[in-house]
């Protein structure tokens, strides 16, 4: 199974504050979740590399997407965003991490505008499981917190999910829908809100847990079509007689 | 409250078969369906007017939109369509009938391919009702039958609707989720598969008050705004205090 | 629309701090929302009457029933709860109130254990929307708070909700999803969870307009039957005809 | 990994028509789903053993149960089916085959009727699969059929489905939602339609998969509780402070 970690890892986070805490980047934080399981092959891309780093080489190798971006993601090009989103409609499995939230596949999947509340002033956030029978959260407890983080509340604009997996609560007084998941097409997406380029919520154990899980549930479990389903005329699945006018009777099968 | 019915009405359809079935057009049979209902104010728009028909101050006045469209919808401009969108988003109610399954808008925000099986051999369609405490089958018996019709199946690459309402039955074999409700931003939306050109299914006193309830569910509950909800960021709804450093405290609110 | 408000009204709340805010016990706070509709027909019934007030008279009356129980709604009779299940899943509308979560109807048709996590320190509650199409929340802000509020908190074990409109917030830390939608049978059922005995909560604006759009959502879109759907067998509903053996086939319809 | 299947084995199905498609009784079909899993460990138990063959050890070491019903599993004992619903609640999976839609827990932990029509004149089947990405119709085709087979028809009075896989469609003109899951507690639960006694569905290689990949998607992904949820009381998860009086403040943590 190959999963392909995918940073917009914007010059400004190559020092200050993020680099503080993720030296190597984002990217790398999160490839190292998978360390020591050597069934899983993780590649990580940039978005600076030529086609933001996804090709269709890339592409067509990669079972299972993560996704995480902020201040530049919006300058992916579209035709890669186009070739993710079919990529997922075929089957490939996609994580979007936190401002993900606002990035063009994401949006696009979704068909909404995704826009929610923010703030950051470094509060905390204490996450709660709501589907605690969910492959997602095996071994997550019934509620951790995560501090620092930023806020990211409600309302956010997405449509139901198919499954919401975890609440996010604030000490500012909101909260947010922050694990969730979305079947389209044969592809299988997971939101996941925390995760702020200023926090180290990539090490925490709980949240590499949770990505580890995510990353399994959304790994495709057929063959990836490399093209949406089109649309098929033909045959009837069951032989048919119809009649086309007094006493005239077609067959079709 | 008012309603716009938007038809493609491409040129073919104005002799020949439809014409023949709907001889002023799909348009005025699905208004007539408000006909003596005197509080909802009906108005009818065509793809070939400017602006597809779809002008801000249409948009502006129009609290659920009811869409038809097949063979030329493909040419709406993005302009409109993204409008159209915007507008959903905002709250406005919408009824996607039919070939709109592959329109700009709905295709827009499902977030998928939308693509199906078809086959036009003049079947029958067979529709049942599953989630009969629904508005929308209010005074709709659990199963009708449509004839002719012509076959849409599975699998139907949509998002998994907010509530699966009707299914279609057809002989030749297959079936279809016929009538799903998809909550997008502000603004509900409601497909109704069933409805092709060449039969005569919009004088089905069935559909005909599927559409009408659909349209009320389809109201917005509140104002509509003109644009989708921003990305927002500001004080938190309850005062909090963060530690900043030992010791150091900052209170917002 | 006939309406039934049934109160569990425990002797202990007929003195103290229950008697200070709801003087003339809560049915009569709840009895009031509707206050000024003339359309609607509110009656309040007692777990202390016959039959816990639920006689077969006024349930074959009642549209929409609104339940308030907590400290000996327990005692209800099992052939009390059962008619008010039947009932529902006949079409009658259910709204579920704080505590009526562990009620013997809501438990019964909900299939899981609707535990949860409770604190009593007279804390506060904001509640926020996370559905803003929804016609119960028609006219509601995106957020507000009620103070004081009891604390309910995840994990609440119930059924994935068809419907989730609100959540609820807690300084404490917890947080649950406060306005829930599900359909059982053919009828609507909605929990709110929000409106302690020791608390003004009734007598909030944004709590009375819930409780009263509630009402009228889940008032039966059709005839209530007086029973559930029996297991039925017959005729196709389409004529069929099967081969029995080797050239011989048997017609049904 | 531990699997039970149970079968209720009625006498009647000893001899005839059962018999002779299934001369060692349904269970043994089903189990031998499992053959050369070394790593599966499947008992059978059939409701003539004492306790329906459900004792506390068998269910505790029980990590998904199948359950095979139909003449006279209402004959099961009460507190048999209280015990089979707690485990579920406490994360056994459970998968309920066929007539299994009218056994004593599987109607418990739905709270509807579960009613549906149905018709038995050897008819077919035809399936089709709607959510492609799930892990329950992995390695199965978009439709199948299954011939002979007997008619269960909508309205189906379950709740809405978590997630909808299957649809089964009939010559006779009935659909139904035939493929759904349902999450309990900490349980999985997987609803499959057909598997009629006097049909040889059990050996259809479509339905093998399809069990033996529910079975694997209902086993418990944690530690199965062997009890349901209590409800709990405590401290907050975050200290607060609460106003008591004017400038009378309490903190709890």
């Amino acid at each position: 199974m190959n999963i392909t970690v995918w940073n917009e890892c914007h010059p400004s986070t190559k020092s200050g504050k993020t680099a503080k805490i993720y030296p190597d980047g984002i990217h790398v934080a999160i490839k190292d979740i998978f360390a020591g399981d050597e069934i899983l092959k993780v590649r990580t891309v940039l978005q600076e590399e030529p086609e933001n780093g996804l090709t269709d080489t890339v592409l067509s190798e990669t079972d299972v997407l993560i996704w995480w971006g902020h201040v530049w993601q919006n300058n992916v090009l579209d035709s890669v965003s186009d070739k993710v989103c079919k990529r997922i409609l075929g089957g490939m499995g996609a994580i979007f991490l936190h401002s993900a939230y606002a990035s063009k596949p994401f949006t696009r999947l979704m068909g909404t505008s995704c826009t929610l509340k923010w703030r950051d002033i470094e509060e905390k956030e204490r996450v709660w499981t709501v589907n605690p029978s969910h492959a997602i959260v095996s071994g997550i407890p019934e509620t951790f917190s995560l501090e620092p983080e930023i806020m990211y509340g409600e309302f956010f604009d997405i449509p139901t999910p198919d499954e919401l997996i975890l609440l996010g609560w604030y000490p500012g007084g909101e909260l947010i829908r922050a694990g969730c998941t979305f079947r389209r097409g044969y592809g299988k997406v997971f939101y996941f809100q925390p995760g702020h380029e200023s926090c180290p919520t990539f090490y925490n154990e709980n949240v590499k847990r949770l990505i580890y899980n995510a990353t399994l549930w959304a790994a495709p479990q057929g063959t990836i079509k490399n093209q949406i389903q089109p649309i098929q005329s033909g045959k009837p699945a069951e032989p048919v007689e119809i009649q086309k006018k007094k006493g005239i009777f077609k067959k079709y099968f």
